[in-house]
């Protein structure tokens, strides 16, 4: 028996009411760009479920801002590589005694450490917002991402034919 | 002996020369914005190492694609719970013995399990598609990831304070 798992998006029934007001962080967001009421009752957004008094848009950005820390240590010591051999000595001991996958605890850490390590601390956290402000590209960032999905589609469709069509070939 | 970590990034040398083409995928996205021409010889950014011919932005759409994936399970997953239980067993089924890590990993295998599997796969794929290009808010991952910044710099900065005045009135 072969179940409509492919009817067309447009024709399912969704089954969980739109997401309430209280799924969002931020519910003051307003859902639907093209309305200018901050109501949520017409959103014709998909529903989300799991991310509870959060958002996908909140953990993204949680992501992202340890990965800002994770390229702001990568900045810092590339500029102390040269000029100051010493304080990148010591923070390369600390990163191999510490995980980045937390920036925010690995920052506080890392101001607890030392003088010298707080200073260091202070500069990373410096770099970080600089770098997420100024330098990373959010306009590319969502470019790539829209390509990313088309091209990964096509490509899985593709290889997949071409795997099922050379299998009738050998036959 | 105190060394100058917390120099203001301004008056810092910097020690790397600007980000050359090859390093960003996409050398034709000029670096500076405000400058029309195509060049990044004047690059006023922080030169980010490590990252060969990809760039952060590369990394971190690559990341977002793997966690559209995850969205897009988790959407399909509530819109088959009540209408198709038979489909959601099979999905719950899978996700057991499949990672979600790498999205189009996930997806190939899924391909490639049944003719049934095949369909959830391509309504998967086309939920994902969807759900970056519409619902995801592109413009509230921006405003969070500032937000974040700038408020986990200032929490960072104010816990510290916070503990090291109250040691003192401890002594």
């Amino acid at each position: 028996m072969e179940y409509s798992a492919t009817l067309p998006l447009s024709q399912l029934p969704y089954v969980y009411p739109a997401a309430p007001t209280s799924n969002k962080a931020y519910p003051f967001w307003p859902c639907n760009r093209r309305s200018s009421q901050p109501t949520r009752l017409h959103c014709n957004k998909m529903f989300v479920p799991g991310f509870g008094e959060a958002s996908p848009e909140a953990k993204a950005a949680k992501n992202l801002h340890n990965f800002f820390t994770y390229i702001a240590v990568k900045i810092v010591a590339a500029q102390l590589e040269s000029y100051n051999p010493e304080a990148y000595e010591e923070l390369m001991d600390f990163l191999d005694r510490h995980s980045l996958n937390d920036g925010d605890k690995f920052c506080a850490s890392m101001f607890r450490e030392s003088s010298r390590h707080k200073n260091l601390a202070l500069r990373i956290m410096e770099v970080r917002s600089a770098y997420c402000k100024n330098d990373f590209e959010w306009d590319n960032l969502k470019r790539l991402a829209f390509k990313m999905v088309t091209d990964s589609n096509t490509r899985l469709m593709k290889d997949y034919i071409l795997e099922t069509s050379s299998a009738e070939t050998d036959k």
